[in-house]
């Protein structure tokens, strides 16, 4: 059995890339014909194009979504799909001098029928990165691009264990003690996780029906597969009208090309508010109000340090590799797998999903019960349950 | 009033390009978003990717095509959009390990409803070279690789008449010489033309209503386009039963990266049978094969010497180009515009649609009138009439 999107003999696969992964495209498209596929469509979607769609283009007209790209995704739905996407800041600081309000109100290559015909379980999907010389450069600015875009390659063979003898073998093994860790938490029922240290002081309440997965899902039809290379992380879907408290980002994330570090908000009521950064407040103000979800929470994910790229200390500005060093909360869409059918309704919707980091070994995570009792989960980043 | 596709404020504009010409591409969106385009839609077709396909799928499913590819170009029919496409080989040479039966299964990134939007005028659109450096060795084997990018720039520059004071201008001046050469040819009511010399001998019945005319063209609601840059021809629809003889290409021609030289054919009853060359007659006679109008003729065109491209004597392996050094008949689906309402029912149709090149300065071509007078229409690449 394959891991990631676990391609199967005669299906369809999508392949979401930008101009400079060819290469790393084309090896996977050539794995998945030799995995027996029947077509493979790779999409590369230019930011320099959408750049000079942000820099010219009718402010009213910025939403705008050419019909055929949704209509894929609902085709790949209906073909019962697999996706692979790449992920890596494609031309890292390109839409620096863009309007953030204007940029927020293009959100491709992003579509909602994408997250429909994920949330319908109707492909089997994975998110891996995609290394270019540009986004090595942003990464190791101290090195020159070829020796970053080495040093990209060789930490990504480390956090993606390709440098394990069995590397499908190892993945089995961390997925298996982080879905153990998920199941201990699931049980003891909290009613909500309280976050503080490094300028933290957040409660998340939960649902009582909110499950703790780690990234292992299946199909509707039944199809195992993993969703991200790497991943570390347990989450669930929170209650989105209970997240009280103030937050400061651990890491710097990356917003289709604008970086926002120094992320400080406040939660009331679950609504995120007063959003303060260094610089980028404004896309992700922006976003945040694209629908009513969009500023609530969809998710909270903790990880641990026995992972591989909290280590490092490398942040690597792609949420699928920062997500994944550290704790951390989205705002817009939760997961319906990670929620008991009976509270599905009050899980948040939204058409954006927008993960920033809020762990550090410094922020203890504590579970409170539904007695108010209290109990450690993480502290210095060791799990406590 | 713009050239080529002239794109107006306002339209959606698809650009089909491939990888490695990014460059152009952008600065192609670019423009059109200076021009007041709405949204640019560039979509590279990566042909190594296909070669994947090509070497590993089951032959049954190689015509198989996903559906948002031809919704897409029924898409922007509907929204009256632009289209421009990038030619010139993005791999030459990488087809040459496919065996040409399966290759010719597989006709992407081409697609039914693409000629299906043109013929209805539908869409404003050009193609235009698209040059890469890989390209550009194929063209001049004896330089190294940025010598030849940079020759074929220069030579690409010089017959796209780039290196006039005024482009625009020289190709209003052309198209209008070419307009008037065509209604002359029109007015003669010719029965057949015949070509003469270099291994040809070959006559190509019209119909009554053939109309030439030059690659100027209008939407269904009357915008002006220029559909090829360079463009040096005029041509007509000829008639699908009346082509007799024995023709020989004077050019080699790439089809989907299998070049195909030392073409000979001969034509009975308006079929094309007898398809033999030194190198890829397989893949033409599969391309022929596919449906019924694939073996007939949509076109014939005569190109005089003053054009740009002839002179070079430059084998560019790319049709766009290489069509308007010589004169060249194409099998497969023909052009409505260039008939009489009253004949199209009688003009070719199929799903392809593959030009050849015939003409050179000896092969002389003949007008033959519906009386049998034989009138001088080509004459060492010298206008006759």
């Amino acid at each position: 059995m394959g891991h990631g999107a676990n391609v199967q003999p005669g299906q369809v696969v999508g392949i979401s890339s930008s101009p400079g992964k060819e290469e790393l495209s084309r090896a996977i498209a050539e794995a998945a014909y030799g995995r027996g596929a029947k077509y493979v469509d790779v999409v590369y979607f230019d930011p320099y194009v959408k750049h000079s769609r942000l820099l010219h283009a009718d402010t009213d007209t910025l939403g705008w979504v050419p019909p055929w790209i949704g209509q894929r995704m609902l085709d790949l739905g209906e073909l019962r799909a697999a996706n692979i996407s790449l992920s890596g800041p494609a031309a890292p600081g390109l839409m620096d001098d863009i309007d953030p309000l204007r940029a927020g109100k293009d959100r491709l290559p992003q579509v909602p029928e994408g997250l429909q015909v994920i949330h319908q379980g109707l492909i089997n999907w994975t998110v891996g990165p995609g290394p270019t010389p540009e986004w090595a450069q942003r990464v190791y600015p101290h090195l020159d691009r070829a020796a970053a875009y080495d040093r990209l390659w060789e930490e990504l063979g480390h956090v993606l264990r390709l440098d394990e003898p069995d590397p499908v073998a190892a993945w089995k093994k961390r997925s298996a003690d982080l879905i153990d860790t998920a199941d201990r938490l699931t049980e003891l029922r909290l009613d909500s996780l309280h976050f503080r240290g490094s300028g933290t002081d957040l409660t998340v309440g939960l649902l009582p029906g909110s499950l703790w997965i780690a990234a292992a899902m299946t199909t509707a039809d039944g199809l195992p597969f993993a969703p991200n290379l790497p991943s570390e992380e347990i989450f669930t879907t929170p209650d989105p009208v209970r997240t009280e408290g103030v937050v400061r980002a651990t890491r710097p994330l990356d917003v289709a090309g604008t970086v926002i570090s120094g992320l400080q908000a406040r939660f009331d009521g679950g609504r995120i508010t007063d959003i303060s950064a260094e610089s980028g407040a404004e896309i992700l103000a922006g976003r945040c109000a694209v629908d009513d979800g969009a500023s609530r929470l969809g998710e909270v994910a903790l990880v641990d340090a026995s992972g591989r790229i909290g280590p490092l200390g490398t942040v690597f500005y792609d949420t699928l590799l920062d997500e994944n060093a550290a704790s951390h909360i989205a705002v817009g869409a939760a997961y319906p797998d990670a929620v008991d059918e009976a509270d599905r309704e009050h899980m948040n919707r939204s058409g954006i999903h927008i993960d920033f980091m809020i762990g550090a070994p410094e922020v203890v995570v504590t579970g409170i019960t539904r007695e108010g009792t209290e109990i450690p989960v993480l502290v210095d980043g060791i799990w406590q349950i």
